[in-house]
């Protein structure tokens, strides 16, 4: 093997990357709002923010990956959700805070550059920015023969969103005998995939399931949801009630016990009523298989529940009417110092 | 061997990650400016900002990754400096539209998680920030042992920044006859990687460099210079003799070819005089050692200008004056359809 002379024989295929470059600005094209401004040739994206209706504007903004959620499209060959978890997984990180999500950017870098796959993933994430109404404003594609094998990659995403400081949601306002309300998990969303790959073993996922998905590949594969629009109606039913969202927990990485007591107040812990809400019958599956201890389910997985939400006893039914498929699931309580701030009984 | 039973056993290490997570915190504790608000668990990041400062304020927004240097990084066990490179990389995108950067956020995705390597990679991308002044506000460590080999990592970044509506710099001022500044490069930046390492393997990275750097890895591991506080420092200059920046080019990836001419109108291109600047050794020796044609370099390196600058001629000499080793190295000229638009003699 003789040394390459150029950057096509050291294993980076140009032409290709300018076709996948071409697919992917027409994905990114069908976003556009009228708040993007062309320009400069795609240096950097560019948003043009009217902060005349934000008084105080606070930006928000997050980053995220899918977690090896990847692996499972990457084996399956199915490219075209895994853009829609990113999305999904970004926008409920800023909607915690109560902020509107207002633009998004997305890094992909693969071991084997092709067009039509980087067309179906980058298609994924336009499709979720879409459907939340916001545009994709720039990326990256790299290109990284060495680092990811033939056909693996890797893909984070970036959202800003804004939020009146006024309307910051910051957990200020809880207080013990709030009610949590849980909004539905579509899945497993983007956590807890090492755990669950370990188990369910590739062979099984074309195995039907019962129930929600046609296969195991399906439900593993079901898209990270999206709370925006349920907490916009879930927001503006509080307001109209006189009251607000007394906190937000996105369950992520860390499951229960990584995210609600970080969204609370010191000496302020939940309990959770088990059996309140449906499981999906992927959790079910992953535990019986893999033979694994409640306490450890919800320390890794959402186990059905992919927000909690913290609202005023007395406007518990006002939310759950404002989003239909809304449980509620438990309470909040004091807790002494040294106990565990999620208790499910 | 058995199935895993927890999260932990199936290569996930929580508390390792806790413990990065610790000195991640610590790290970007020390570039919080007064803008960065705390509160609700670190979902999102909390910028406050403030419109006044901005007439029909654009927000700049860009993504990138350090390509295969990283994987110099990670053979030399030296990964202090690789997020340098990522902050740069970035905020050289956004300062091309004459935005002033406002913060950052990192996406770190490894195979084998150690607290002690995650702190060197931030604490660099910490450095970056606050050499800007800006604070890292926002990020993701995420453990994919089956999608990174052992010690393999990868690395993406997100910039934003802000700059009035009426400042924007979009090469719509650019006119035959304006000369060509270039700011000196540090080396190859984050461009090229795969080929470079193709040409100097990694026996060679100890060998000891003549002149600027001390070995050949060293040389091939220097930061992506900033150049935020030069294109500050220019276009003050420039305004305060009636002018501006006309057009900004980041030589990034597809080198000159691929950067300079999306930043000209249609029908103009930019004539450059070769040997007009200092080129770093290491590109000669990549060139020699690889016998690389003169073409296949300028479309793969940035050859020793990471940013090229246009400017009215009567005001070069303020340019060069404002930054001390930037150097003239061409102009612009009238190019016909379908020739190239840059062209060096």
């Amino acid at each position: 093997m003789s040394t390459p002379r150029t950057y096509r024989e050291a294993g980076v295929d140009v032409d290709e990357a300018e076709r996948a470059v071409e697919r992917i600005t027409r994905a990114a094209a069908a976003t556009v709002t009228p708040a993007v401004l062309g320009g400069i040739g795609g240096f950097g994206g560019l948003f043009r923010f009217d902060p005349g209706s934000y008084v105080d504007p606070v930006l928000v903004s997050s980053t995220d990956g899918v977690g090896t959620k990847l692996l499972i499209a990457v084996a399956l060959g199915r490219h075209d959700t895994i853009g829609v978890d990113l999305v999904n997984a970004c926008l409920n990180d800023i909607a915690v805070s109560g902020a509107n999500p207002l633009f998004f950017l997305d890094y992909l870098a693969l071991g084997d550059l092709r067009a039509d796959v980087v067309e179906e993933i980058v298609g994924g994430v336009a499709a979720g920015c879409a459907a939340a109404g916001i545009p994709l404003i720039g990326g990256e594609t790299a290109q990284m023969p060495d680092l990811y094998r033939d056909s693996h990659y890797d893909l984070a995403g970036f959202a800003v969103g804004v939020v009146a400081r006024a309307d910051l949601i910051d957990g200020s306002r809880v207080r013990a005998g709030d009610e949590v309300i849980g909004l539905p998990s579509s899945g497993l969303h983007t956590n807890g995939y090492s755990l669950a790959r370990a188990v369910l073993l590739p062979e099984t996922w074309s195995r039907p399931m019962n129930g929600d998905a046609a296969t195991i590949g399906d439900a593993l594969l079901e898209p990270h949801r999206s709370y925006v629009d349920d907490l916009r109606a879930l927001r503006r039913a509080l307001r109209s009630g006189g009251g607000d969202i007394h906190s937000l927990a996105h369950i992520t990485g860390g499951g229960w016990e990584g995210n609600v007591p970080r969204t609370l107040p010191a000496g302020l812990g939940v309990d959770v009523d088990t059996g309140s809400w449906p499981v999906p019958r992927i959790f079910t599956l992953i535990q019986q298989r893999g033979d694994i201890a409640d306490e450890e389910m919800v320390r890794t997985f959402n186990v059905g529940i992919g927000m909690t939400v913290v609202v005023a006893a007395g406007l518990v039914d006002a939310a759950l009417e404002a989003v239909p498929d809304a449980c509620r699931i438990g309470r909040v309580v004091e807790v002494p110092q040294g106990q565990p701030r999620v208790r499910f009984a």
